[in-house]
This record gives structure tokens, C-alpha cells and sequence, in this order.
């Protein structure tokens, strides 16, 4: 897609580190990374989200992230990692096709997600779960 | 493991919500969740991390993720979702059973995860590229 910056990488015509190129998926260094060796793997294929991606494309896409975080934990001294994927503008996703954030971790690293624990009220779960289980 | 709590539910000794159940995953929804709708997905091997997971744990719970993805997002009037697995505690992954997090979002959610924008000094971006890639 003309105006996206991911195609615009998989087509050459914006450079970036490669790390693992096949003919279905992309990987590379994100730069401007949360920790140094902070990668994406990207699909070829121009989609905006997990959802529209084909099973092959799920399934060479994890595997290149599974391959891709040992090396990028190891090489940069990290212990542990996290695998993000956001899923709309709301999401935190800024470029509208679907990647897949590698982080590598430190217990000192000064990072942190925002989490939060909510509950749910009564009964609210299991009509949470009854209204999930209609859609499968 | 006996002292997992995902092993546990698993098992059936602890309830849970179940949303989707094969031989080799297991997911349900989270007590405890960032937003409505906020579910996992477990092989039901025990492992700690994404590194361990077998080719086949891969795709059945990449697939289970994209499945689930779309039908709690709906289900829940979210119009986006994160996919977060964490590895490593300094990654904030409390139970140490290999587990995807789908987090369904919205514009009015009032939920941010926290994110910062590093740099690489001259010459980093590709020394950690080569190191990765040794690694490969």
C-alpha cells in the first residue's frame, strides 16, 4: 500500500535493519525502541490486524517472533521479553498493518507497563462468557 | 505442575470461565481483567515461555488468539484489542505458564500502556543488528 511505511520498507524504499526476511513475513529493528533490540515482525501482506491474516500467515508470523526473541534477548543481555500486538488506533496501534512488537526485558531496565486489575460485578462474568461463546 | 494455578484449571480444581478448550489450549476469561472481555489462552503443557512452545502449541494458540480476538471484542463493544505475552518476570509475567493476554479496547476505555520512545547511538542500531542476527 502506497502510503504505508511498512510497505514502504518491504518494498526497499525506506531502509531498515533486517533481521529475518522470508517471501511472507519481515522483521527488523524498530528505531525508536522501548530497549535496545526492541523488533517487529511484520507480514508482507498489507492488513491492518491479527484478524485478517490467513492461518499460514499466523503461523510463519509467530514462529519468526518465537525464533526472533531468543536471539534478540540473548544478544542484547536481556532475561526476558514481551510480544505485543495491537489491534486498532484505540490499541496503540499507529501504523495501520499488523506487527508484532518484541521487547527484550531487564529486571533494570526502568520500563513498565501501565496495568491495571478490574472485577467484574455479579453475574457479569458469566454474561461476559455466555456473549463471547455466541460469537465463536 | 501442582503448584500452577494455570495447571490447576486446567485440571479442574480451580473454576474458571471457559471460552475455548481443545486437547492442546485452554482459555478463559481473567478475574482480575483490564477491561471486560479481557481473556487467555494456555497450552495446556506446562511451560514457562514462549520459547519452549513446540511448532504445533504455536500455531494451535496463535489460531486460538485470532479466534477468540474478534469474538471478545464484539462481544464486549470494543472496537480494538491488544495481544500481550509476557516471559519473565521482569517482563511482569506473575504465573509461569506460557499465556497470551487479549485485552478487547476502546476509545473511552481509559486505559494506556505505557510506552517510551529510546534511541540507538551512532553505530548501536547496527552492532545490535549483527548480534541478533549471529544468533539466528
Amino acid at each position: 500500500m502506497k502510503d504505508c511505511v511498512f510497505c514502504r520498507i518491504i518494498a526497499g524504499e525506506i531502509p531498515a535493519a533486517k533481521l529475518i526476511e522470508t517471501d511472507v513475513v519481515l522483521s527488523f529493528l524498530d528505531i525508536a525502541p522501548v530497549n535496545p533490540g526492541h523488533c517487529l515482525v511484520v507480514p508482507k501482506r498489507h492488513v491492518a490486524t491479527l484478524l485478517e491474516l490467513s492461518q499460514d500467515e499466523l503461523n510463519i508470523c509467530i514462529f519468526t517472533v518465537q525464533r526472533l526473541a531468543g536471539a534478540a534477548a540473548r544478544a542484547t543481555g536481556a532475561v526476558g521479553f514481551n510480544v505485543l500486538q495491537n489491534n486498532g488506533r484505540c490499541a496503540g496501534q499507529i501504523v495501520p498493518h499488523v506487527h508484532f512488537h518484541i521487547i527484550p526485558r531487564s529486571p533494570d531496565d526502568g520500563f513498565k507497563f501501565g496495568w491495571r486489575e478490574g472485577s467484574y460485578a455479579e453475574g457479569e462474568l458469566e454474561e461476559v462468557q455466555r456473549g463471547i461463546r455466541k460469537l465463536l
